[in-house]
């Protein structure tokens, strides 16, 4: 029976681009080592048609589908469990840009390109493709549309899903549905392209997509603060949004912890303005600005003088130019290589209305200190999108390893459970995947957990687009 | 057993808001007069409890509901049919602003909000609600989610989909779903939200929503252009975004033929610069700049000279006060009140990829005029958008109604044939609704139409749900 599948998946793509019995492990284990599945074979279908034929294979033979992108995910999405039932459909090959259309900015685009690669051709017409995040250079675009990955950018130009217009879909039935559309407006029925994208790949397979494009700022400042409390970050971050509205394209927290381990792993970086002792964190503010010139600097001069003058901020440095502001983003992107340089941390993707920020820091720490005295908080992330990276490291001197095994479950409640009391979300840009997808029911009501079984029934009724991820059956 | 239905409604919800019996015609007509219904009864409930009690009733009893707002759509899909078995459920009982929260750049509101309060309570926190529509002091803010509303603030702020957050929402099984989020990023499972929005009542009843805020602009600046050809309406757009980027809030155009019907059914309006023997159209440029003073105003300028320049536009006025920028508007918002006085005629609402609209433009009238010699188009519309409002009326000194009746399947499809050949929608900003429910099949492709009937089936296994809206059974 699998002898027949592989055989049939081979006539159909081609015997090359079948993979089974060799060594699977690129395919199998998630790109932070945390786990490793075992695949039945893993399939790289060069076209839409293909891709099809892939899944009407499956669906014939009840045979589970693995959708994989760049496997960058980090939540256990994108591998196969270890039943060694799985096929794994990397896109991988499929990385044509269909079209790029500057008059109606908008670039079609297949699933397997590199998200990197997008935003090259889209600045090869003179344009932008704002989708930015660490892993741009190997996460592809259907994985980035899969997950609705957020990043840097967010604040200005949304989600993965805003950025996105027209999908081409192979459904769990192996129908290809044809939605690439560039258009900004379209009433006719029910919103399947926001149904598939974030769905990570339970309802179907991404294989192409209609992305929006965006003139290029005609200048970017960046500035670095020290902000005395999450309070004035708050505070600072509407104060930004008031005088630069639209303009204002990235407002990144770093606590004071965070910014510490930056610099004991990477003692060669120049901390721009390290947290005083009155201060709780620093702010990468970044502006996007729609004219260039003195008077557009001046703008952004004075919010950080004004800032400065209501007590948002302790101290300011605007970068003089593109190397200092590459090497203020080169802090905040230092953080996560810094932490996993320290050992090991138990990581959250949360996202909280920002109104709600200052109060949850407040409680959940001051929660997790009295479970764990002198446990370090590892707190970032983008303040404009109400998205922290909230991780928490064992007390200074203890061990890590047992640190995560023994608490790992016990601070994971403290901080979802902190979290859901303040309408916020347990997965604000990784997704479900299988990390989460047991805790998920005790944070999500119960009713939109039966609309959403409800729909994957509908649209997956043999169950075999990526079984067990987001829902359990 | 209908008996029964209404007193199990009348206990539910209280006797003086279950209408039966009585002239219901304000429920029962459409907006534009085109057609009327007859409903069993019509309900209106105080709460979202009150709400579900409907459907709980009505789902026990098999009863079809009709979802109504305002009850200003222009598809025919907020009134019931005339079988006289369907209940209207009029949410216009619920009004309440229940939360502002500035900080987080959010509201909640219920459904049966009027748009304009919508716009005026963000207004009195010192904030913007976008959304902006001609039916705006009618219409309401659950109609605008529900059928995904469009207007003049599309090209800046987005579709009432975009403006959107969370939902509160009462399934077709009567379960209430507080899907009611501030956030910004939330990948924790399908996108429900977007599914309900855009679904027109035939999933389930949206009872209340969590809505974007934006900072105001902090000047609006508006100039009238006339354009030689459409082909330079949307260079000029092109030189537009590239200038204001995300500051360019509105590109209405307007078709030579439109302003002259204005010009002779409103002669005391002052059409600010006709379009010239040579010029195709007009357009009505808006930006709502993020500084306000003489430099943002010389950027305004500047667009405008490099328009002129660049051949874009044969002649260009730009408002001097907020009294100008009205008058300006006001001869945009007159197209459909003199349209309407002039007398019938067969109205599209279609949107296409800006870059095929002059394509499109040329070859359907070019079409048109060889199927009706002398037909005469009133062309108008979010030109940024790509949505044009594009209105066929009969020759001068033929019968109206005899054209409506004569040719209007016949134009239809023309101009739809047209539409769908580019790549378009011939259902923009106004829905489908029962008005285009027999022509989708034409223009949707069957796969995604299978998807749909799959969720409807999904979600209202009864089919109680506004059926037969959007979609045949």
């Amino acid at each position: 029976m699998t002898g027949s599948l592989i055989d049939i998946l081979r006539g159909a793509i081609g015997p090359d681009h079948v993979l089974a019995g060799g060594d699977l492990e690129a395919w199998e284990r998630d790109r932070r080592s945390r786990a490793r599945g075992r695949a039945l074979a893993v399939v790289r279908p060069g076209s839409t048609a293909d891709v099809a034929a892939v899944v009407r294979a499956c669906a014939a033979t009840g045979t589970a589908i693995v959708p994989q992108g760049g496997n960058t995910g980090l939540v256990l999405g994108s591998i196969p469990d270890d039943s060694g039932t799985r096929v794994v459909l990397s896109l991988s090959r499929m990385r044509a840009v269909r079209e790029i259309d500057p008059a109606n900015l908008t670039m079609t685009v297949e699933a397997g390109c590199v998200l990197h690669d997008v935003r090259e051709a889209a600045a090869g017409a003179g344009l932008l493709f704002p989708l930015s995040l660490a892993s741009e250079g190997s996460c592809t675009i259907g994985g980035n549309l899969a997950t609705n990955a957020g990043g840097t950018q967010v604040l200005r130009y949304g989600n993965a899903r805003e950025l996105c217009l027209g999908l081409e879909v192979v459904t769990a039935a192996g129908d290809v549905w044809d939605g690439l559309s560039g258009l900004r407006k379209d009433n006719t029925g029910y919103d399947l392209r926001d149904l598939f994208v974030g769905s990570e790949g339970t309802l179907g397979v991404i294989t192409a997509a209609t992305l929006k494009l965006f003139p290029r700022p005609a200048a970017t400042h960046t500035a670095w603060l020290a902000v005395p409390s999450m309070e004035q970050a708050v505070a600072l971050l509407a104060l930004a949004q008031r005088r630069l509205a639209g303009e204002l394209s990235g407002f990144e927290v770093i606590g004071r912890h965070a910014l510490s381990v930056v610099a004991s792993q990477f003692p060669q970086l120049r901390i721009p303005i390290p947290a005083g002792d009155g201060d709780a964190c620093c702010v990468l503010l970044e502006a996007g600005m729609n004219a260039s010139g003195e008077h557009a600097e001046g703008r952004f001069q004075a919010l950080l003088a004004a800032a400065l003058e209501a007590g948002c901020a302790t101290d300011a440095v605007m970068a003089a130019n593109i190397a200092q502001a590459r090497a203020l983003w080169q802090v905040r992107d230092s953080i996560s290589p810094a932490q996993a340089a320290e050992g090991l941390n138990i990581k959250h993707d949360i996202a909280l209305p920002v109104s709600r920020i200052p109060d949850f820091v407040a409680a959940c720490g001051a929660r997790l200190e009295q479970a764990i005295p002198g446990v370090r908080l590892v707190i970032f992330g983008h303040l404009g999108d109400g998205n922290l990276h909230y991780n928490v490291q064992a007390p200074d001197g203890s061990d890590a390893a047992a640190f995560l095994h023994g608490q790992e479950a016990g601070v994971n409640a403290i901080v979802h459970d902190a979290v859901a009391a303040r309408g916020g979300s347990i997965a604000a840009e990784h997704g479900i995947g299988s990390l989460k997808v047991d805790i998920l029911p005790r944070y999500k009501p119960a009713v939109a957990l039966g609309l959403m079984r409800a729909i994957k029934r509908a649209l997956d009724p043999l169950d075999i687009m990526n079984p067990g991820r987001v829902l359990r059956p």
